[in-house]
């Protein structure tokens, strides 16, 4: 808990100074002013995230958080069965997932991270900062205790510090694996955003439409059992979340605490961002969505952070996929601040001509 | 004329038998079928263009064709002096404008072409296609000739060939760089989608609304002059058309021809697109289109062309900025298809846990 209020008393809005000084730079660059839209403002949101006029975005990681859920099982509403979060982690250490073969075109590390899955696995490049096998069921009982709530923040929050101290960190994503992690998601939504379950509960990595009617009655049967106090994130985390989804939100609150530009993933990340927001507002500014996802009820979510992501794809993956994809793009967007020619720069050679 | 004959007979529509085997490839990788949502097309049209099963998008070239027009400055509409093609084409060599750092960060080259700048310039780098020294003011009479119509979509074919015999090219994006270009653009667009001039004209690099007002009725008196008919593109290209454009449209055909996927820029490089098209409709499956620009009509030009852009961040260069961008989403989306693991691959580790 001293470490969770460490962190959260680090937290800041970014600096509007560099977001100001970045753009005045970019109104001096080669090319009309303002004519490279969102990217223009995004490479300023990182400067003034860094407090650097000239950003950096050389040293890049996505973190993966694995937790299993136990009202999916218990309630049989899985779509897949419980031993793939364990395998798919296994999978990530592999090389050849979605989120290694995007992460590595975007030229970040994948460091993925156990902090709840239920079976066992052989595989040493998982860190291990597991909490409990699976949440329990949240339609009988709180998904974790408060206490688990804090911890698996806190295990986000250490995963982010030893990276930072181990290779540094310029730019990061957050992402996840769980089977059946879209219930908490949907149930954490409903609560914060205040939308019914059928507005925000969709079909996930896929399910047949009367298992999607199932689901979307248990994710109404655990908000209206728990009743959490919107306000209270650790307490809707406890009730409805996940333990993978606490972690990605200490790994976002971070990420806001040192400085480092957080780029959130999809459906579920930004159920993470969402309780991340509901503890320390002013890392809003270190945000970054990266983009649209495909299952129902993303844009109620985004609309709650006031946010257009990125990237509109038909993407539902997960993982951490969506993160890496629009790393690429806020690498562009910081190169286009750092390298581009300047038309006073340019004269030098424009008089150069006949 | 016999080059451009060639070009043509030489199009043929994507193999669909590719389509088909990239999607069932992607429904066996360690994911959710479909979940990686437009990066699973993309792929499929670029392994279908290709005729390959592992699609190679290793040799990138975005080419930038520069030009002038008469009618911007018989009319006094333009939005910067007449020098600045020239000094931009310049500055694209010198490796410091928005297309250099974007092709960069996309592993792309960048060809600067010239076909059309009226004023003199020192830059050895630009490959010298000049057809004229900028087009005649189309409020007057024809921008150009059909023979120079027809020249200006040889000397786009014959980049590309060059490019195809010197270094190889396996996906290539057009762009280019002309003050006062959205002009054509925009009368092109008002010919061949019949909307109306005030629905395609906008603001271009930056103009002062009285000048719009000119601008809009610029195009209109340009459109009314000439009325080409729209069945006819080199008939449109020469009335109210640009020497960019035309060897944008050539450089399109070529790509098409040669199985090679092009990347489209923004609104001059769609009005390129459209002209391709009306040439050649079956080199729709060839194209790419990165990005919805900010400018006003734009949507009307990609609606003519049935096409979801992949970006929409309000971008409105040119230059070749949006394709060079997208390029990494297209080399992202290839990758998926080439380097991710399938279930089965999977297996043999999955079954490695305790």
């Amino acid at each position: 808990m001293e470490k969770l209020k460490e962190i959260l008393e680090k937290i800041e809005k970014m600096d509007g100074e560099f977001f100001k000084k970045a753009i005045a730079r970019q109104d001096i660059l080669t090319k009309p002013q303002g004519s490279f839209g969102r990217l223009e403002t995004l490479s300023a949101q990182v400067a003034a995230i860094q407090r650097r006029e000239k950003p950096s975005v050389e040293k890049k990681a996505v973190f993966t958080f694995a937790g299993d859920h136990g009202v999916v099982y218990d309630e049989g509403i899985n779509s897949a069965p419980k031993e793939v979060t364990a395998q798919m982690a296994v999978n990530f250490t592999h090389g050849g997932a979605g989120v290694n073969v995007l992460a590595r075109h975007a030229g970040a590390e994948v460091v993925v991270v156990d902090v709840g899955i239920i079976c066992d696995y052989d595989a040493p490049q998982v860190i291990n900062k597991k909490i409990a096998r699976g949440t329990a069921s949240m339609t009988k009982e709180r998904a974790m205790s408060r206490e688990m709530a804090i911890e698996s923040l806190i295990a986000g929050i250490e995963v982010v510090e030893e990276r930072i101290h181990s290779t540094g960190l310029d730019l990061m994503g957050v992402g996840e694996m769980g089977i059946g992690n879209t219930v908490p998601s949907s149930a954490i939504f409903s609560v914060l955003t205040g939308k019914a379950p059928e507005e925000v509960t969709g079909p996930g990595a896929g399910i047949e439409p009367e298992i999607l009617k199932k689901k979307i009655e248990v994710v109404q049967r655990a908000v209206e059992l728990h009743k959490p106090d919107k306000n209270d994130a650790l307490e809707v985390l406890s009730c409805v979340g996940g333990l993978e989804i606490g972690a990605m939100a200490g790994a976002i609150l971070a990420g806001s605490a040192y400085r480092i530009p957080v780029v959130i993933d999809g459906f579920i990340s930004t159920a993470a961002a969402l309780i991340a927001l509901t503890l320390a507002p002013d890392c809003r500014d270190s945000l970054i969505f990266s983009h649209h996802s495909a299952e129902t009820g993303h844009n109620h979510a985004l609309n709650f952070a006031y946010e257009k992501p990125l990237l509109d794809l038909d993407m539902r993956l997960g993982e951490g996929t969506g993160s890496a994809l629009a790393m690429t793009l806020v690498e562009a967007s910081v190169k286009i601040l750092n390298e581009m020619t300047t038309f006073e720069e340019a004269a030098v050679f424009m008089v150069e001509r006949k």
